[in-house]
């Protein structure tokens, strides 16, 4: 195969002929599909109708296609991807689809077809629930977290690691659109005329600055645990039986808190929506419920897992020899989602990119009040984040602004 | 010239000879002598005894000597080593030894000789007073603290600067000899039988531990700016008029407390040493005023041109508009300044490599009492160091120490 070009289905078709590891022989008439949206990558759909067997090809494009203009981006950012799900896929067995192969020139990624799953913030929006979700979540996060920190490899190769995922252009994404544009004038901010007095509110707060200062700077600076870096909902593909985390390309070593804020920020945006989806405020009440539950459960089992894994596979002695360092580290890990998960809910109410889960209230009223119930509960999480000391207090965050708004 | 060997003396004459930019035309008549200790580097004094002018060449080995073995090194840190020079030497020029030449295959960095200088940590030892060095030392530390983090550079620069600093190699060396060896039983270790019950109290003090696995983890995960990594008064060039920064081979991006408290640490060292270089305590005494007048100077100065090239050059929108923030900012930079200061002071009295104010103090009465003066000190600042608000309270703990030794 030639140099680095976008692929037509014909060639994405003849790759996936010759995977022997997928297809068996070299069918002759696959199918093809192309899935992806155009904005960032190619995504062809390929399976074979004889067998029933189907993979997935997916292809960095060098620009993003943001509000309308082209922008230039690294195809580097197809290796990290490539490298971050095979690293994951080590940690954390079953929790991210399978790599079949990575061809660097080409910046593709051939990988397991989850056509079976749904995206997570859709089943969501339509009150799907998902019961192994907690416990897959929190593998996954207590595993690659725990793994690729001081405390869990060796730490001179962790070194050479966070050399590998040095991710400049995806890093400035995240800087920008979360950890500056909401609090100041940009013309990369974008909400309704209808909640100009909270960016304004927004923009004068300083406290706010100064906690979110605190976690940008620690996002700058945090070589903590290799992350995933955009773990939201959009991120992950469910079912009942299944959790598959999808999309690593934002990966790079930074503060652990970072991911689980964004798990726990997304299902509390959910959770701000809720009277856009549900046909009561009591079924919008028993669905919230079960998000908290969830929540409770991701953080409580995520904190059980990581600490089992740090007990058992421990490589830092000093770490491990201070009890009151391995009950600091996972306070400060409980702050820093507080923290985190209030920052990700502010971006996606006033920034450049929302939630399908609160934009796509068709009721103006519903729309504009979830708006001001996720704000509520994300400023309210950044600023007592650092005060943290149980996962409660956050639940209780949630259903204090909930209360409020009704009021 | 061929590939890396160890260079012999009419090699170094040869390459010296070709530098257009020291000797003026090709001098026949050069006179080499190797000056390096042997244990890590070739070390190289060049001079035109026609014009008197000079250069040194420093050429890495691969291996380290320590305590009689051969232990295997990177050339790597050649790189890094006359990288961080070049970059120093930008930040705070005249305060770094010139750069006139790096040859990366030979692992030679070829540089500005600085005979005319001594080592600090010597010129301490004999009662020398620097009445430039504070300014001078914290105008280093500022500038290319600064400049280097993200306060003070393009942020995505940055992380490919980050990148190009990975040192682990060199920072397993502090990680072990630092951050774990002084506080268990380490084959590292070397301290006299007579401050047995000091070592073992190092291993029992659980609190120690906990503050000390904190600036582990501290100085393995944050990356704020470019450090030297070893900036002890060994590392330090000085007349009365002039200071030059030498030797930066462990530089990498960690906490920047960890050279500010590199540089207060080795004088508190020589402040612990004084009764065994002063012919009266009224003579110690007067030397230890000196001593903290130039801390207590190293600290403002440093704290005050930080704060003015962040008002000038920060390039960090919501770090520069919270004031809170930048608060908050200087007083962690403290209390990392004092955490490790302490570390630094700690490991010199019990871990593998000692200090000359302390090891060369002929009395073993005196020397033992450095020792443990040392220690009360190391311990205090590492005790006290996440509740300092003021170097003032650096200044009450050695002085303190000093009493209770005295009583």
């Amino acid at each position: 195969m030639s140099a680095y070009h976008p692929l037509t289905e014909s060639e994405a078709i003849e790759i996936a002929r010759s995977l022997k590891n997928v297809f068996q022989g070299a069918p002759d008439n696959l199918a093809c599909r192309e899935i992806g949206d155009g904005n960032l990558n190619l995504v062809f759909h390929i399976s074979d109708p004889a067998s029933g067997r189907s993979v997935i090809l997916k292809q960095a494009l060098p620009y993003a296609k943001v509000v309308g203009e082209s922008w230039p981006l690294t195809l580097d950012r197809a290796r990290i991807e490539s490298e971050a799900l095979i690293q994951e896929g080590k940690l954390a067995p079953g929790l991210v689809p399978q790599v079949y192969a990575y061809d660097a020139e080409l910046a593709l990624t051939i990988m397991e077809d989850l056509s079976d799953h749904v995206i997570m913030r859709r089943g969501l929006m339509e009150g799907g629930r998902y019961p192994k979700f907690a416990d897959d979540i929190s593998t996954f996060l207590a595993h690659t977290l725990f793994f690729t920190s001081d405390l869990g490899m060796n730490q001179q190769e962790k070194k050479l690691r966070v050399r590998d995922f040095i991710n400049p252009e995806l890093c400035k994404i995240t800087e920008d659109l979360i950890f500056d544009d909401p609090y100041t004038v940009s013309v990369n901010n974008n909400y309704d005329a209808a909640i100009e007095d909270e960016a304004e509110a927004l923009r004068a707060d300083e406290e706010l600055h100064f906690e979110v200062a605190l976690l940008r700077e620690k996002f700058l600076t945090q070589t903590q645990s290799l992350l995933h870096g955009d773990l939201h909902t959009g991120s992950i593909f469910i079912t009942p039986e299944s959790t598959k985390v999808i999309d690593p390309e934002f990966a790079y070593y930074g503060p652990a808190g970072f991911d689980i804020g964004a798990v726990i920020g997304n299902l509390l945006l959910n959770f701000a929506s809720r009277r856009g989806w549900d046909k009561s405020d009591s079924d919008a009440d028993d669905y919230r419920q079960y998000l908290l539950t969830t929540i409770r459960d991701t953080w409580n089992q995520f904190e059980s897992k990581f600490r089992a894994l740090w007990d058992e596979h421990g490589v830092d002695r000093l770490a491990s020899a201070s009890a009151a360092y391995r009950d600091d580290y996972m306070k400060r890990l409980l702050q820093d989602t507080f923290g985190y998960a209030g920052a990700k809910m502010v971006r996606r109410v006033v920034g450049l990119a929302h939630v399908a889960d609160i934009d796509r209230i068709e009721d103006p009223v519903r729309r504009e009040a979830a708006q001001r119930l996720a704000l509520a509960i994300g400023k309210s999480l950044i600023k007592s984040g650092r005060q943290a000391t149980s996962v409660e207090q956050l639940i209780d965050i949630a259903l204090t602004a909930v209360a409020g708004a009704k009021a």
